[in-house]
């Protein structure tokens, strides 16, 4: 089966959102929580998570224009910090719930059910429910010009996660915390170690 | 357990390496396709594939400074077009040795195994053994001032996959095409669907 670009321009819009959001593969699912200046709270589910380096130790994410993902940008910009948190098995149908359009004063905790968590000198909430949560400082934004979405990029601050997830060389066992992976604009997939392999070297 | 940014900064390079790459979630796994001018071939596999928008249908991914990735992100550069083939069960392997660092005048596709597929109007080869294909043009380059990485951008010209693994609403079964994720940098996994959850509506 083929498909040129001018059939995918064709397409009726909501075909088109689901087929294109396919073709990337597998995605890292995150809430993000956010705060603004007078203290209120935004959670909202991101599919575009990326590693951007380990040292610094940087992580991007994609920010769509005129979207429910506004209020993330508007708030990390305004104090710019925030936190990312896992979407586990246990709780995936309320973190989907958060990219609802909810006006602004609406906290997307209270809407979806999920619980605020207050960690020691980070002013923004965390998810409680989540197994993984890092708190990030803002570094840089990019404005791509193709589509008007934004890279935000920020740097890691701490990172919370339950003892005994991380092996002696460092790797952390996502899938023992539960942790899922998504396609698409929602579905959910739980995962099964095939097999970590040895670092590659070139064949003598 | 709580690691702070001072950890990670004094964690040993390989263990940071492994433990900010775990951090990201669940990978898309890529093998890239590039050709330089001179028709050498490079193949390499990529765990930073995401997706930028539908409309215009437009793929990203990071290339880092000074690695492996460098053929790529060069050939890129000369040709304009590059292809995006997924990873799946049936070689996932030789898709990890396209990670060791061979000299320019080697082709990955030689070291690793895997077989060139030439398709119409289109000068850089696929990977035969893929089973979802996508052809690719260059649209934009953003340098990240925060660690030398790029992110490079392009709109999606063609894509190829098998019949009947797209639904009614656009949706691709990556998971029937046997499509694996990732985590860290060298652990390849297999999904399983839980569910493809409805459009989020506020609660009225």
């Amino acid at each position: 089966m083929n498909i040129i670009h001018a059939d995918i321009e064709a397409m009726d819009k909501r075909f088109r959102t689901n087929f294109v959001n396919s073709l990337s593969g597998f995605k890292s699912l995150f809430l993000i929580s956010t705060m603004n200046s007078k203290g209120d709270c935004n959670l909202a589910i991101f599919n575009s998570v990326i590693h951007i380096g380990a040292n610094p130790p940087l992580l991007g994410f994609i920010s769509r224009p005129n979207t429910v993902d506004r209020h993330t940008l508007e708030n990390i910009k305004e104090l710019n910090i925030y936190t990312l948190n896992s979407v586990d098995r246990s709780f995936f149908q309320k973190a989907h719930h958060t990219a609802a359009r909810y006006e602004r004063n609406v906290s997307e905790f209270d809407a979806s059910g999920l619980s605020m968590q207050f960690m020691k000198d980070c002013q923004v909430p965390f998810v409680k429910e989540s197994s993984l949560k890092i708190e990030m400082i803002l570094r840089e934004i990019y404005d791509i010009k193709s589509n008007g979405t934004h890279l935000v990029i920020g740097e890691i601050r701490k990172v919370h996660l339950p003892d005994g997830m991380t092996h002696d060389d460092g790797y952390i066992d996502l899938e023992k915390m539960n942790i899922l992976s998504g396609t698409g604009l929602d579905a959910y997939h739980e995962t099964k170690l095939i097999e970590r392999l040895p670092y590659a070297k070139p064949k003598s």
